[in-house]
């Protein structure tokens, strides 16, 4: 819970800045440059992130530069640079550094993403793997957790849970998805899934100031959910689909109206899905078909821990 | 020596970028964005750039800022903001968050740098801070590495040697002083000096194409580095001077006329000092005033290891 607290503190120590049209608190900051610039910088570390002894550094360089650019996404920015900053351990350094970017250049290639530079530190720590992304604000705007309004639609892409298994690692990035939904629909808020789904709704309903229901039979569980409840204790393949987190699916507000549109026209390669409506009232609810309804715990981990 | 080879390796390995006027290799990277978007990464870790166990965090954290801040200096930017992630042992995390950004918050406001974002983690691991740097390019251009001419005067700010005494970690960011000489005399090349005069004058003369020429006895010497050669074995405080590295004072190149004017003027607060010359050939020499030279060793630490 380092994290909430973290932000209001922060804030509190820190000046208000006219630059920043966005600032601490958000998937990623809004500069006041040219149409709008969005930084954003997640840091993935080896024993939290990925387990480097087993598995191969060009995948965990590559999870360093997706779980940047999926926050980019969240705010429906075009991907413009990336920065990157290793400490390696002393041990094979060289090659390690040489495996990240390896891991990274595919995907930086396919999402158009300059490589403007980095540093490269040696130590006797494990390895940590700091990128910042940067990109531009389109002609739509910028979106943030903050606008969804009561009454309005939860809809997410995708599937969620069990991203232990292989998603953590070889998400795609909802760039594509989030520039194409803010150019021909009207979304008022969006975040992407990294703390899991139940928590992250839980941020984007706080951020504007309401409350939320999850209509739980909607919620689009992965496969991978339901490989892990076999044998997982006491967790359902719901349990896993609404607290897992690192599913990097897009969570957005849109009007009743607006959300049917889209639902209907089914318009990416990733189905989209309505799992519920946020409400005046604070407090976050999963409501079954039989209209029940009970407290939802934001569970997920927080290890992102962004400011 | 990674640096230099993993910038090699890497260059080879992307496609140029048209929206990268400066890719990596120089002290930060400049983007088409408005009149020039100025971005820099530098990490400091735990047992390298500093030891917590016996400094207070503050100080680990003004570092951090410091250090990215003076990559700014040498490129003549004028600071926009910057994002920070952090890798925090477990233990009193929240804490040392806290204590790290209010090490921080001065000197991004004498700076008047905007704190745009970041990202905590904790882990098993020491701490490391990664902290990118934003600036904006001025009217007047951006300074490269890369400007210098055979004839050119090296001129340097301040003094050398001796700063693990500490001014590693109290040095200002010399932010003021770029932007005073890049808009009031005409600049060829700057670099920061933060792996050492020696070293340094190196990587300006290679990237420029040309050799240089120090004139020992003209190098300012810091007090720290006389100190420290008191009691350090077979080093003078000259040696100090050449290789210590992290006096982050600005080394430039200009032409003769413009470095007797600025010589002369001595506008800034820093003094400015005459250290030798580049020549058409390459090499690196270090001639005293008897006209004898010897081969001058870039010797200095790449722990910073810049892409």
């Amino acid at each position: 819970m380092m994290e909430l607290d973290f932000i209001r503190w922060l804030r509190g120590r820190l000046p208000d800045d006219a630059r920043l049209r966005v600032g601490p608190g958000d998937d990623a900051a809004v500069l006041d440059v040219g149409r709008g610039l969005v930084v954003t910088t997640d840091m993935v570390t080896d024993g939290v992130d990925f387990h480097l002894e087993r598995c191969d550094p060009r995948r965990a360089g590559r999870k360093a530069l997706a779980v940047n650019l999926s926050d980019l996404a969240a705010m429906a920015a075009q991907p413009l640079a990336v920065v990157v900053s290793v400490a390696l351990p002393r041990k094979g350094a060289a090659e390690l550094a040489r495996a990240l970017v390896e891991g990274m250049i595919p995907l930086a290639q396919e999402f158009d993403v300059a490589f403007a530079g980095g540093d490269t530190n040696t130590w006797d720590g494990p390895l940590a793997i700091s990128v910042t992304a940067l990109g531009e604000v389109t002609e739509h705007g910028a979106l943030l957790r903050s606008g969804a309004k009561p009454g309005d639609a939860i809809v997410v892409t995708g599937s969620f849970g069990g991203s232990i298994l292989g998603k953590h690692f070889d998400f795609q990035p909802r760039i594509r998805e989030a520039l194409y939904l803010n150019a021909n629909y009207r979304v008022r808020a969006c975040i992407d899934v990294s703390d899991g789904l139940a928590r992250d709704l839980s941020h984007m309903a706080t951020a504007s100031a309401c409350g939320a229901v999850l209509d739980i039979e909607a919620v689009p569980i992965a496969d991978a959910a339901r490989e892990l409840a076999v044998t997982s204790v006491g967790r359902t393949a719901l349990d896993h689909a609404l607290g897992d987190g690192e599913d990097f699916e897009l969570l957005l507000a849109m009007s009743p109206e607006e959300a049917a549109r889209v639902l209907a026209d089914q318009p990416l390669d990733a189905p989209l899905a309505r799992v519920g409506e946020f409400i005046a009232e604070p407090g976050f609810w999963r409501r079954t078909s039989d209209g029940k309804s009970q407290p939802l715990e934001p569970t997920g981990f927080e290890h992102r821990g962004e400011l």
